[in-house]
């Protein structure tokens, strides 16, 4: 399972609408990065780091760069099953996490390949349909508009977990998780992502206001660098926190749980691949605590692959943030992306089943 | 991958001198239980579970009728790469560390089998020759012929890496632990079991007059149960603490890792299996401990699924207890155990590589 080349291609996919979060989050199109593995049999692995500069620092270019001078000549050569090897090389160049992420993620699809079986199963689980949350953004004209977006896509996609950005207007916040509430019933999952914008003291007025809708998860309500503050956020509400923006890396994983404030491990395959989740879950799971898979709002390719992660763990139990490529006006999957009741449903083929339409790729492509 | 059939026989090998440890531990033979996975396409799964009824209340009996009686047919019908499914059944039954252990480690040598690739590839690493280390149990009859067996060991083995059995005589075990080193040169590896039996001041003091022999690591000197005092233990003295009666699960990992008392995370396949052992290293990692394999003395079986599982992580990263068949009378593996230069080496074949001669099973074998 030798690894003879590793590209990188740069793409732009538009998005249908703009997605808004956070302080300074807006993106109309997906510049996201497509990464390939070829071993010397000839087995092709898929994967896509997304550009976040605002989160990761990373641009689309720097991610195109490092692969293509960096990482790529360093892999060549190394077992694609040989994880602990080429982890060992790929440390030797910190953070560039979505990159790194996305080679190991195309490591693991050609070994998973190579081996015959589906990433789920190589992961040591079973593939099934993995429940999706859908977000909603901050980009929309009133109340209405925000709730209608949400039932329409309960009744176009079956999707009945709802991820709500917030964070710039509690009084709003809370009004509209009222809204979604009494729109989408009892039967829905609802909860929020503040991007570390709340005030302590906001937090939690703010998530003990909505708890009488049943909040699910209060995603980043404050500062990730607020301490003794944040464990006092989550000493004082009833619902979990979800670990994000704390839990970029093992090392985070290992402060977060021994601080003890979040009460749900936020895990997204574009940031810590295959192989760093998998550590992560298990850290995790030492302290007992479930696992939610974000996105990391990654295209069908990405979507595809965490959908393996989510479906391999059963601690990853909370519906994962998949359906980002429903908000795309095209993707590059060669096999649509499968959305209905409310599941992602992926293809049982060796690896991921990732496979590019190389028409839509030639259209999509950058080439600086 | 199905599994077809789990098979529990008994079998006892003799050892060629007692084992000595502890307060209470005396052992002449190796009362062990060979577990056997058979697949539907006719794998077979080797694994072994050693009864030790002072560590964990299990017994030979009592490992024999689990697995017959409870485990197998609980496990029919699974698939052997569905470790999540099988691990949720086995979750069911608490306890019975060493008799679910070996199912586990069966179950993957039937997977990695079934994928063509040995164990060591299978977790994410590569097949290496495995550093191990020599147990110097407490039954001896002078210092003589103590110094003795670990030159003799070195001479003929290669091994420079020594586990000292301790506890019971501070002044004698800080008297051989000198008289080793001078022995062994600067070379050497050595390290104590102290089994729990020092009380916490004797611990600081013993401890700290063996580190002018660059004593390496100090096992369980005091009781596990001392809590603070046995932090004060750890922070006393410049040698780290390795954890082994402590790290029964993942759970007891999770507390040790909370405490900060251990140094070196300890690790026994035989008690935590493939699963579990693998969890325990990534929560490790977490904390950035280096582990060490220990193997509750078991026979060729064991030892070698242990260097499959020593080989493949990188933080597994001292030499493992793995040379307890080099005492026994004879050994079941057809492909004798290999240990050479200080390595146990083991064969690069799909799975583990543990088939069993029939001859010496039938010979051996406890058919009560």
């Amino acid at each position: 399972m030798i690894i003879e080349k590793i590209e990188a291609i740069p793409f732009r996919i538009p998005l249908k609408k703009a997605s808004r979060w956070g302080a300074h989050g807006k993106r109309d199109a997906q510049d996201h990065v497509l990464i390939r593995v070829t071993s010397e049999s000839g087995k092709v692995g898929t994967a896509e780091a997304p550009a976040r500069p605002t989160i990761y620092g990373e641009t689309q270019r720097s991610i195109v760069h490092i692969v293509r001078d960096t990482l790529a000549p360093m892999l060549k050569g190394v077992d694609a099953l040989d994880v602990q090897g080429y982890q060992a090389k790929l440390a030797a160049i910190p953070w560039n996490p979505t990159a790194k992420a996305a080679v190991d993620t195309a490591m693991h699809d050609v070994a998973a390949q190579e081996l015959g079986v589906n990433l789920a199963r190589h992961l040591g689980g079973q593939l099934r349909p993995v429940e999706v949350s859908w977000m909603l953004s901050l980009n929309f004209a009133d109340d209405a508009e925000f709730v209608r977006e949400a039932t329409d896509v309960r009744d176009r996609y079956g999707i009945r977990a709802f991820k709500v950005k917030a964070g710039s207007d509690p009084a709003g916040d809370i009004r509209r998780m009222k809204l979604l509430r009494e729109a989408l019933g009892d039967d829905a999952l609802l909860f929020i992502d503040a991007n570390q914008l709340y005030a302590p003291d906001v937090a939690i007025r703010t998530i003990r206001a909505m708890e009488p809708y049943n909040l699910a998860m209060a995603e980043e309500p404050v500062a990730i660098g607020l301490g003794q503050w944040r464990k006092k956020v989550a000493d004082a509400v009833a619902t979990p926190l979800l670990a994000d923006d704390s839990v970029f890396s093992l090392t985070d994983v290992r402060r977060e749980l021994q601080d003890g404030a979040i009460g749900v491990m936020g895990i997204k395959i574009a940031r810590t691949g295959m192989y760093e989740s998998t550590r992560i879950v298990h850290a995790a799971e030492a302290y007992g605590l479930p696992c939610w898979i974000g996105s990391q709002g990654v295209s069908g390719i990405g979507a595809v692959a965490s959908a393996h992660f989510a479906a391999a763990f059963r601690s990853v139990s909370y519906p994962a943030d998949l359906s980002t490529p429903l908000k795309q006006e095209d993707d590059l999957l060669a096999r649509p992306i499968d959305i209905r009741e409310g599941r992602l449903h992926v293809a049982d083929v060796p690896g991921i089943g990732a496979e590019v339409d190389e028409d839509k790729l030639a259209k999509y492509r950058l080439d600086w």
